[in-house]
């Protein structure tokens, strides 16, 4: 059994016995595929063995950078999109307190066009200490090119010619217009390796720069995603949760489970829900083909989205993620006049309590007709977390190799950007719409 | 053109011209059904003239607690689960400040099981003037129950007898834990109209007081439902977008869509996207029917679920709201050197370039095969946000009765319920699972 492992008693159910048994050959030369790099979109493999080979420079130059950071900022404003910032929030949600009890204030930006957001923000960093990790390969992508515009002058404005040194950009090695701005204005730099896409990018500087800068133990993240490469390693589907879960996926939806819904019973997981979403989102959804992803928070969701679960067009599985230590010691009180007749838990932990939920609702979901897949993890620190991105993302290229796309392009996102250009004028591209 | 008008003009190639027609007799029919209380859950209409019949002394008594509240408190946390919350959550988020600076802090609470949550929340307060206000219609469901129990708790030992003027609770007329509590601690209280369940619940007390609290202006928000009552009164679904929307749901659905995207370019629509998630899902998701009601703010999630949208299995149909009015005046700067290539951006609003990036992202889907609805909403103030609530209430409504369920009950949410005593032990629950 691995780190996370995956339970799939409440999902055998909807399988005969014999069917992840059948895809096992195709798993395996998948695999060999995956590894040897010969699939489609095989020059995007680098995350693939990204953390036990991670530089060790290089993680000292982030550790050291984010100290710096951290000594002359009450704020940190990431500027990035898509894959430039769903990782980094995705695990400083799950890792750093909520209700802006962290130490350490990192906040988003450029990952929108509202104004609304644009100038609140600005309200909200007025007198205090500011720097910026700009994140984005070209430097051209629409949402986080204007934040930086604006954020740069605002930077400019208050810290004269310093603010150079409070700003770092996360770039292409050699090109693109970011790049060309690091040479010009000596913007301290880091780099997005050539050989890995946004969406499979946070264990690289691209996430780990913020997380420091958070004070996630960043070390701990990539020691995990190492171990999982260490466990997820084998070509067998029995011996492999990451295949296990991405057999699976696509054996259910074959059968018209179509809508994934990735469930988890902590509202800390939120952001990596989109994370997840992205990452299978973006990877499978192509050629008219793709489980559409869907998340949900329990318990809170199953006052709103439970009676679809449980009686609406069955259409659905279900992934849950179980935290399985009971790391927060909150008992139950116990209460003289028992008005809400809540006596019977006032020896137990709120940890309990959880579970239980989580059980009664894989249960009562099974019983409606939604397989229910667990995936089992000790802790919400940042060894465990390391390992279930990379079991995501080594999922998720088996997955999509499985239903015969390319885990690693994305041919549909140019659409609405060509639009967009020929609707806002932008030089070169020629009115079709108007 | 009422208030909120749907623009179908990127949803009619979809559907045959007399799609819409041929159900006019069935929307005619449901309108009287709706009017005249003799549909299936008629007990449960009393949203339906709720504005317009606004008991005026209710409104003041809601106005003059909240003032109450504001001036002795740091931060009001709201206790409650599904319909409880969501509402004013939803409101809040569209009409107050993002980045704290919203100048009452209203915070959310028993929504949830999660230990780490409350154990935060309460690190969150100490040294704070809190108030409560806790919302159940029954008081013994689990989640806002344990929430009170320990809050409570909390404030009794801070406040000692003083706690109990600074409870509020909003709870059935006269059954209940949670009315058997104010009857002996002598809490301030307000009703939940046993003719309205939760999720259509949002102009009572239960969304207005925490609204109030929070500085938003509950009789605009009112006022805005009462002329939605006005303007959406029609039984004819060419001049009642409320039941157009409807009709063009059930037509979509009809045709293998689905899967309904609500979409908007605002990141403040995040908590009215979950609302409106727990309207129409509640509502439609049972006998196996329903349309699958998800999310996304863009165009932060273009750059995750875009490529999805764009090229995937082709189930889904998307309602994008449009606000229209330029409240927000940042310009994209000019720059000298630029380097990004966007100084042809340089004389417009971020307003004009997220309009523009809504039509781009409108065509593109459409060229990928997603019907798209849009939703033209002036502005995100309280009128409108009231109007375009009640539009949802009697949308949903409609379109529920169109597909033959009834809109009001949730029939489904029992069983993981029932399971989870049985797990937890609760006295009278015999052990069917163990």
């Amino acid at each position: 059994m691995g780190t996370v492992s995956l339970n799939n008693k409440y999902a055998v159910q909807f399988i005969e016995q014999n069917e992840v048994a059948a895809v096992q050959d195709f798993i395996a030369a998948t695999h060999r595929k995956i590894h040897e790099k010969t699939g489609a979109g095989a020059e995007y493999l680098g995350w693939l063995e990204w953390a036990s080979n991670f530089d060790q420079n290089e993680l000292a130059r982030i550790e050291e950078t984010a100290q710096k950071l951290r000594a002359k900022s009450d704020v940190l404003i990431v500027i990035g999109i898509g894959g430039s910032y769903l990782g980094a929030k995705a695990v400083q949600d799950l890792l750093q307190p909520s209700f802006g009890l962290n130490e350490m204030d990192v906040i988003y930006a450029g990952q929108n066009l509202s104004g609304r957001y644009l100038e609140e923000l600005l309200a909200y960093i007025e007198g205090k200490e500011v720097t910026l990790n700009v994140i984005s390969k070209s430097g051209t992508t629409t949402e986080p090119a204007i934040a930086f515009r604006v954020l740069r002058a605002w930077m400019q404005e208050k810290y004269g010619e310093q603010a150079a040194d409070r700003i770092i950009a996360t770039t292409d090695k050699t090109a693109g217009a970011l790049r060309k701005s690091v040479e010009k204005s000596g913007y301290t730099s880091f780099e997005i390796p050539s050989d890995i896409g946004g969406r499979y990018s946070v264990l690289t500087a691209v996430g780990l720069l913020p997380l420091a800068v958070a004070g996630v133990d960043i070390r701990k993240l990539v020691e995990g995603a190492a171990q999982a490469e260490k466990e997820l390693a084998s070509p067998n589907v029995f011996e492999n949760d990451a295949y296990l879960y991405a057999a699976y996926r696509q054996i259910l939806n074959a059968r018209g489970h179509s809508i994934e819904v990735m469930a988890s019973f902590e509202p800390a997981m939120a952001g990596l829900n989109e994370w997840w979403k992205q990452l299978f989102g973006e990877s499978e959804g192509k050629q008219g083909k793709g489980i559409f992803p869907a998340s949900v928070i329990y318990s809170t969701d199953l006052h709103s989205l439970g009676q679809y679960l449980q009686n609406g067009r069955r259409t659905l599985f279900e992934t849950m993620i179980s935290f399985t230590a009971d790391e927060h010691e909150s008992k139950i009180p116990y209460d003289e006049e028992d008005g809400d007749g809540l006596n019977y838990l006032a020896d137990k932990t709120m940890h309990e309590v959880n579970q239980q939920a989580m059980n009664a609702t894989a249960l009562a979901h099974v019983e409606g007709g939604v397989p229910v897949l667990t995936l089992e993890v000790e802790r919400m620190d940042a060894f465990h977390t390391g390992y279930l991105l990379y079991f995501f993302m080594k999922a998720c290229a088996m997955s999509a190799y499985l239903s015969g796309v390319n885990p690693f392009d994305q041919p549909g996102v140019e659409l609405y950007k060509q639009n967009m250009f020929e609707l806002l004028g932008k030089p070169g591209y020629e009115k079709k719409n108007n």
